[in-house]
């Protein structure tokens, strides 16, 4: 047991370390009157998103569990604990989201506040908060998981948790991307586009609901993704442990097979944390001086976990249990190819949607013959950008069952995610310096607050480029995983692609993210639309306010209201899709167990790579756009720059909504299909 | 042998058709001096191009060939007469294609001639030359793959004939898709955009470049493309004919089961030829009534071929070989459920990209917020689109294996592509109405000449779209046919998705059209960079070009050059692409047979239904903007019609390059597969 009790306190230590961040930057200078009233109305904003969503959620949750519990009571191959792990696991989710949330929307002014004495003062308010977040999912995601497996040694009850995160996430990333959007893209459209007004401007009614936005869908959105991903990929573990060299013939939540995941997350967290102290920055705006005070956070954390992994590996499983070297290394091997596969995801990324590079370069060259060649040049990007994840994911999953069968595969994905506490920390900061950003404009602070805040801005925006990759890569190697333990639960030995039925199941699956995607994408235009309608409304309701008289104010609440129940009604389509599709080909007898299989390997094959096209292409506009901004092709102010606009634009949808949700998607078809398994047909 | 002698009578008389149309085409009044001379010029243009073309053909063919030999002469299991079948496919559909061009750029001028008298006349004219085509590619087609099959008897050798047609394919869509857009977007970037003068405008070097891609890309790539689906569909059902429930035991020429396509395929052309008589119209130049036109001949080849078809299916099974109704009813159930469902998909793709309906008019209303919402909407557009063909196709899967089993898929297939004579008509007609206006244009023929053949150009654009759907259907169902025969081939009762080799296969397999569409997009790209700067020079080095001096030309044949060399130059890498895969995943022992299973399925479907939102949202964004240009939401010349124009750019290389070169990659990958099965690793 003493491996699952070293995890339970990594847990507790993650949280004190929480305690810690949140700490430092709670006792922060908070700024002028102005930029607190600023502050105040975006938490005001993000307050009442969380609670319009998640009183929409325990509707969901409530019936989930209905549902879960019936089956549970009803039938004896379904546990009614699952249903209790399932409403644990969406309050563990719901938890972490808040408080990341929390900390991020007090954040953003303090650290503008402290862009006026500095670079490194304002980096560490700002990473800070990401490591908030950071720190809560692996914290209570590794809490929350090694305490159901010890009380419960199941791991489909265990499933029930991961099930529950899935919802949260559901809503945080699919309704978070819809929201954040609608404000982005209808605030652009009737403020910058049509009244000419800069972004950010006071003036626009939806430059609040924007930069809640940033916050519900960067920072909750994404550490609800990732918090599926971290969890996920551990009780798949679980799930598979019966078919690791070393499974001990029964289920033991001792057993090194189970306690193998738990001990690779706590090393992981202490990693993170030397990691966080390393990141500090000196004063140059550098964007390249700026990455480097960052990524060595992110190296060191690598370096200690895989050292520390191998340590805690060799200890568990020769040191305590005499297995022998060969397993401590096969392990390890997994461990190391699944974090390396994430780095290697990580530097495509930054190679097909950084302006440093050729693609993102050649786009922006585009710009001279107008939008429709920078979208064409941007999609093809996008497209020729699946190579790489592609191929590293095809090598980590060979070289992971290599070593370690589909125990392995799932055990790389443990390894990927194992230093989440800080690659999301990274992550998780750039929407704060963004908000920080919008609160120093619409203070009026000084050009050399703006100029440290907009350098953190950029970096923020190539740290979530590659971040999204991340969340990308290891969605799909999670997913995998879990579809194994779906195979393995649901006693298949084959998914026969000559069989019609399976093949019908694949070509469905493969059919659901196209599907999702353009359900999403057009949510967020219908949304947009209201919003730009909204702001409109206000330019020609509210007297004095186009002209910025002073004591005029845009009625903000009433854009995050409309960017909130937009994000909500949107969701209901997908959401419902995502979760009953499986299921319905599952109870189909002459589908069954076996078309699911196929459904949910279409579905991830599918789904990845659309996932990354538009996550990438997305990511390429927008640079593209900042390389002319900075500049190139004539700079701000030119047809080319109108030009690499228009392609920011479509990204937007792209990079932020529907490439995101797709992560969701394959977690949530294949975790719903574990936890539903001994309800379908089998032949 | 009644039934094959049948087919080969059939396919004489599709000639013989040919030569009446080809006839009526000739025999037809050129026009003016000028009108002669500029339709002069596109066959110059079109000889250019496929002398060209052919001859680097040559070269791929006779590797090609050369390497089928060698294996069919050192190991037992290949057949060398497979090296022999190869070069008669792709000489076959070589010729196909050559004739079709031939006739299709002799039209045009005779077209526009013929609009002077009347519409009516001017489209008999058209629809005899898109006859032309369409007769050729049935009539060919089923005459070498009858001859080869009473030769040989064996469906290996006769599937080096599909492979020969796939080769030609690729060359003809691929190449042509690239040649086509190349010019149609570098022109109008250099003449619409940059010198302001009007489309097809003579001063516009790139014009007659233009003029012949149509023919090039619309003509000769969509026939071949369809070429190889008639074969492929046919040879799929010879190879799986085994599976049939009548099968007789051994491998003779005229057992029921390898009779039955060739019989259908026989009905079908005659069906079309009764088809194509219906085909007139009166002289309203109403869309309605013209699209009715056509219709009127296609539905009723549809009914003749369904009645047909039952008929013969009932003379060869109960009649000759007394297999019993059952079998009868069967057999012509899955030759419906093909046929039902190219009508199907044609009427779904018709309503996402016709203006008449909600789709595509919600994408010409986003152009009051600008080009980035036309293109969101578009994308999402095209995304939606595929849930209907997607659906009917697995529909159509179950139905037709529940009927007949595997070889019921492959039947269906040959169901729907039975009146292919008739359906390719109505497609290969569109670049000659094209072509005429563009004629009409460049000569200065009256406004109502103008206006008949706008109406026809109009009425092709329709037919295109639903034309592309329908060539996607087919090549989907074709390529699942003879991704089945592969597996027979080479022995596989299971493509199993939990080896991790399958898996991996899958996975690249779905990864192909991502990569093989980014490679087409961004070579229309280059080589429209190319012609934008040859226009530019001509503007630049010809005095009076540019003010439209009278006397002074521009250098059209310096276009066509560059367009062929793009062509030719940009297809190397995405064609080589689809015919090494297969090949190298087959020959690693660690993947082999079974991961080319995988590979064929991911790419079939992940191909497939990026096929189908490319050039659906391609075909929305084209009519959205011809809405837009009839007078909605301002009309031309209002930034609503600049939005719309963005939109319909980006769709150019994604409907008629990228998206159906999706088709050919699925049927040539499938195709190399089963071709050199006898080769692969075999757990």
């Amino acid at each position: 047991m003493e491996g699952l009790y070293l995890a339970i306190g990594s847990g507790a230590l993650a949280l004190l370390f929480v305690i810690f961040l949140a700490n430092r930057v709670l006792k922060a200078e908070e700024g002028t009157e102005l930029m607190q009233e600023i502050g105040a109305a975006i938490q005001e904003g993000a307050n009442a998103f969380l609670k319009r969503e998640y009183s929409v959620l325990a509707i969901f949750v409530a019936t989930v569990f209905a549902i879960l519990l019936a089956l549970g009571l009803s039938r004896d191959e379904q546990n009614p604990e699952t249903a209790y792990a399932y409403v644990i696991g969406a309050l563990a989710s719901g938890l972490t989201g808040f408080v990341g949330m929390r900390i991020a929307v007090k954040s953003n002014m303090r650290t503008a506040a402290a862009a006026r004495d500095g670079l490194n003062k304002a980096l560490r308010i700002a990473f800070s908060s990401g490591g908030v977040m950071g720190m809560s999912v692996v914290g209570i995601g590794i809490l929350g998981s090694a305490i159901l497996w010890i009380i419960f040694e199941d791991p489909t009850i265990v499933a029930g948790f991961s099930f529950g995160a899935s919802s949260i996430a559901l809503f945080a990333r699919v309704g978070g991307g819809i929201y954040t959007k609608a404000a982005d893209v209808g605030g652009d459209l009737a403020g910058k586009v049509e009244a000419g007004i800069p972004e950010d401007d006071p003036r626009n009614a939806a430059v609040i609901a924007d930069n809640v936005g940033d916050n519900v869908g960067d920072v909750a959105g994404m550490g609800a993704d990732l918090f599926e991903s971290y969890v996920g990929s551990i009780i798949a573990t679980l799930a598979l442990a019966s078919t690791a060299a070393f499974y001990g013939g029964e289920i033991v939540s001792d057993g090194p097979a189970f306690v193998l995941p738990f001990l690779i997350g706590a090393v992981g967290i202490v990693a993170s944390i030397v990691g966080t102290f390393l990141v500090r920055t000196g004063e140059t705006t550098n964007i390249g001086s700026l990455l480097w005070s960052l990524r060595r956070g992110i190296f060191a954390a690598g370096l200690v976990g895989l050292a520390g992994s191998f340590g805690a590996i060799w200890w568990l499983l020769e040191s305590q249990n005499s297995l022998g070297m060969t397993a401590v290394w096969n392990v390890s091997g997994a461990v190391g190819v699944g974090m390396g596969a994430g780095v290697i995801i990580g530097i495509g990324t930054e190679y097909y949607t950084s302006y440093e590079y050729g693609p993102t370069k050649g786009i922006a060259a585009r710009t001279a013959t107008g939008p429709a060649t920078v979208i064409i040049t941007g999609f093809a990007t996008g497209m020729l950008s699946t190579i790489i994840p592609m191929l590293v994911i095809v090598a980590a999953v060979i070289g992971a069952n290599e070593l370690a069968g589909l125990y392995g595969i799932a055990i790389a994905a443990v390894g990927m995610l194992s230093t989440l506490g800080i690659t999301l920390a990274t992550d998780a900061y750039g929407p704060v310096a963004d908000n920080a950003g919008a609160i120093a404009e619409q203070a009026g602070l000084g050009p050399e607050v703006r100029e440290r805040t907009d350098a953190l801005d950029s970096l923020g925006n190539t740290t979530a480029a590659s971040g999204k990759g991340f969340a990308i890569g290891s969605a799909v190697l999670t997913s995998l995983a879990l579809m194994a333990a779906y195979a393995k639960a649901v006693g298949l030995d084959s998914i026969n692609l000559l069989e019609v039925s399976t093949l019908v199941g694949l070509l469905l699956g493969a059919l659901m993210p196209f599907v999702f995607s353009a359900l999403t994408m057009e949510a967020v235009g219908r949304a947009a639309q209201d919003m730009v309608e909204e702001v409109r409304r206000q330019f020609k309701e509210i007297p004095g306010l186009r002209e910025g008289k002073p004591g005029v104010k845009a009625e903000y609440a009433k854009c995050v209201e409309i960017s909130t129940n937009g994000a909500l009604r949107e969701m209901i389509v997908p959401g419902l899709l995502a979760v009953v599709v499986p299921i319905t080909v599952g109870l189909i007898p002459f589908l069954g167990a076996e078309a699911v299989g196929g459904l949910l390997i279409g579905a991830i094959a599918s789904g990845s790579l659309l996932a990354i096209t538009m996550a990438n292409s997305g990511g390429a506009w927008d640079n593209a756009k900042k390389y002319v901004e900075a500049g190139a092709h004539g700079g701000k102010g030119t047809s080319n720059h109108e030009a690499a606009v228009v392609g920011d634009t479509v990204g937007d949808p792209f990079k932020d909504t529907s490439g995101p949700s797709l992560n969701i998607l394959i977690k949530l078809m294949s975790i719903v299909s574990l936890v539903f398994a001994s309800t379908f047909s089998i032949d």
